[in-house]
């Protein structure tokens, strides 16, 4: 019983099977697809075209999506060796692998992208033409747009730019998932004008992605769920840096420089995030707003109880148990929740206006408060920058956590000069470890390097970076920046070479 | 004659000397002062402040302004050892010298900011109580507001901020430049809303910065003009540049990526910018629009060509020829040009609306596209990087220019790994030398690397850096940004200790 979720009649005539949708990409396209995080994404015509591969069909594409997207999309066409141009982020073991393996067959050139950047990039034209977009929906309204499932992504924009649209009607999503979209296209320059958003809540757009049947070439009907991930349990570490967060953020507000109910909350995913909402669950804070990307069960536990009025983010992301919960209590949750395309939750202009608190991950940080988000030891791309670089250059206050260590101890997550760049000094204003907080803020660099070695780093580390400093104070006769240059990354180089950071 | 100039007739009775003014700036101090580039800073009480130091006052303060000034503050204060902390921006031999040098008396702790993040920073209580703030004016209305002078910067805010003003009543500067600003300050969160600019003269705000006259300590009149700067040649090595970029941008616009009068215009200042504007002087191109920091003589040209309909900045920074050029035109040109705070000529709200193309200029480049702006072999502070992350991170188009080399050719601008990294590979569109031009965009790191080397690096580097790239290569196994952890600045090194970055 898909027929009801058909409202646009004359469409009931282009549902094919996924084989045949499949048939419709070519190889050299350029292919959209929904989904952010295993969310909302297409199954049915990815497995399809990975199958007729395997069976013998010879094609390439490049594969745009909102961000990383589930197995059923990004693993099988990896394996499949179906890509060649992948961006703008992805978390797939698969396509790690292919991106930092050029020697090998299987190579995908990736493009790590602003999450916020690539759909106007799309629509500039800097990536060539969209051939196809193939958009998960839960409906197709009376005139033929789609209603969007569990993310938003780039989804209105690469069915704005594409040739056609495939539809995966995907009746394992509940139909009342519609109305919790909003969706936004701003115009281009010359004639962009102000995203009126003024709070986080703020509704803007249409709770459909703009489309019409004549541009919707296939509909393929299937019930295969996103692929939901359980949560990891939080380590003790995280419960430190958790607790180490929500203490600076009282002492912001006691200090006069943050309301009570703090600014909106933007959060990476993962282990700090987690630990860090369920902190706030637990803290005095009331009437707080979150403006994010991702809505994971650690938001809706804040919605849950009453502390998080309003939660707007571009996927929701949520456990199996979550994604029950959230089933069962959808209408109330699709008032509490707001989902938009990425480059609305991402926005530079929003995020600024709202003064939003950026809580995002770091892989590394230097003593000066640069960051590395990407690169496992400068040179391997871990998953990519996705929206950290939108929300922290914008941010009222950005904060980066890490834990002070990484494998074991052997390596210090605090180093001498970052391998990678991804967020210079200018735009990061705090870093949080399980040991404390480096407010960097008013500091110079020589200043920040005793802040963050003094208060962030692990205890076996300490000395080393401290020597480090001291000694390239003395080399550069008391440089802006001191290094040792030409030795800075003598860390990384050590832990390739003897597997510890630590001397021998 | 200056009695005229102060219209709020009450604060005739606060004119004192300068000597009595810098008696109101006491140790520990901070204070914000006018001024960006040696346009529109205060002169007369910076210059009292040194002679008392120099005859035993004891006093340190820390310094912000809007960017760069003039040798009267930044100099003499850097030389009267007076300056503690230092913010934004600067390009004072005086200051990088003691910014420099920890190891030395006279050091200042610089902090490097994006030019747009200072004002909120001010308000937002990150850098403490603004105690004062010494502003340089033209006139003062009836009601006590500053009509400023020949630049914005940060002034507005520091007005707002200040405990106290002292503002510089400065005869040599034209009454005439009443009208020329546009004067608004943004809410703070979470009470901001939109910046209504939606073209680049759109005018929003007030002509004089509010402040009334109870705010108003002292007032100092003077005639010290600014110390405008003569312009250097443009040599052919500029000249390459800018025309392989203004046919960069022809073909853009053949492509149909670009409208054929472009988009607003963003330049850095210096010898590649004036060439470019003198190169779309001679161009085809008409009714152009610029929205930039600084205005120079290169502006005016086109402004008087009628090539560039409108110029917004926050800074008239004229030759001396230019500067009379403009006194004796003042009434055409104050229509045509428009000054406005650097929080909004630089904001990113506004750059990414109005889409404009940026045009910025790098120290260093690396293979990959990251583009150190800021420091010498990674050690010591050049300026600053300015306005040119507020630019390019949300540019249409943003594009970086350099000279393939350095130092006689003994430095390679095209480096394996910048030693120091302002603008991250997600930034950075087009790259371009005398050599040629690099279109990064939809391009992985891998297939960078060969486009920045084979079109922009100097032959006597370009085998260096392929024989660089293809070890990296083999060495991660084609990882996705191949380097040689631990080798990436041997360049650098070479050059410390060898005076050459070639090898022997």
């Amino acid at each position: 019983m898909y027929e009801d979720r058909i409202r646009c009649k004359e469409l009931l005539k282009k549902v094919v099977s996924a084989d045949e949708a499949a048939l419709l990409i070519k190889d050299g396209m350029n292919v959209g697809t929904s989904g952010f995080t295993p969310s909302g994404y297409p199954k049915a015509v990815p497995l399809a075209l990975a199958k007729q591969v395997e069976e013998g069909r010879k094609l390439k594409i490049n594969l745009w999506t909102g961000a990383s997207v589930g197995d059923e999309l990004d693993g099988v066409l990896a394996r499949a060796g179906v890509i060649n141009k992948r961006l703008p982020y992805q978390t797939s073991n698969e396509i790690r692998k292919a991106l930092n393996s050029q020697l090998e067959s299987g190579v995908v050139n990736y493009q790590d992208q602003h999450l916020s950047h690539t759909p106007q990039q799309v629509r500039y034209g800097f990536l060539g033409k969209l051939d196809v977009a193939i958009i998960e929906a839960c409906a197709i309204t009376e005139d033929g747009h789609i209603v969007p499932t569990t993310s938003l992504g780039n989804s209105p924009t690469f069915v704005q730019e594409a040739d056609f649209v495939i539809v995966e009607l995907n009746t394992s999503q509940p139909k009342e998932l519609e109305g919790m979209h909003d969706i936004y296209i701003p115009n281009d320059p010359p004639n962009r004008e102000p995203i009126p958003i003024l709070k986080a809540g703020d509704r803007i757009g249409t709770t459909y992605i703009p489309c019409g049947p004549d541009k919707i070439r296939a509909i393929v009907v299937t019930d295969i769920p996103d692929n939901v991930r359980p949560l990891g349990p939080i380590d003790d570490i995280s419960k430190k840096m958790a607790s180490n967060l929500i203490n600076f953020l009282k002492s912001e507000v006691e200090a006069g420089r943050l309301p009570e109910n703090l600014l909106p909350l933007q959060s990476g995913v993962g282990s700090v995030a987690n630990a860090v909402l369920a902190g706030l669950l637990e803290s005095d804070f009331e009437n707080l707003e979150f403006y994010s990307e991702v809505i994971q069960d650690s938001a809706m536990d804040l919605v849950d109880a009453g502390k998080f009025v309003v939660c707007s983010g571009t996927s929701l992301t949520p456990s199996a148990e979550g994604l029950k919960r959230f089933n069962e209590k959808i209408d109330f949750y699709s008032k509490k929740l707001l989902l938009r395309p990425q480059e609305i939750s991402n926005n530079p202009e929003v995020a600024r206006r709202l003064g939003v608190i950026s809580m995002n991950t770091a892989i590394e940080v230097d003593i000066y408060g640069h960051v590395n988000s990407t690169h496992i030891m400068g040179t391997k791309m871990m998953n990519g920058i996705g929206g950290s670089g939108d929300f922290t250059r914008n941010a009222y206050l950005s904060i980066f956590t890490t834990a002070s260590t990484a494998k074991s101890g052997e390596i210090s997550s605090i180093v001498p000069m970052v391998s990678h760049v991804d967020h210079t000094e200018h735009d990061v204003n705090v870093i949080i470890t399980e040991i404390g907080v480096a407010d960097l803020r008013n500091k110079s660099p020589r200043e920040r390097a005793l802040e963050i070695i003094n208060n962030c780093a692990h205890p076996d580390y300490k000395d080393m970076l401290l020597e480090y400093y001291e000694q390239a104070l003395v080399a550069t006769k008391g440089a802006h920046t001191p290094h040792l240059i030409g030795y800075g990354h003598d860390w990384h180089k050590r832990f390739i070479e003897t597997g510890t950071m630590k001397k021998k």
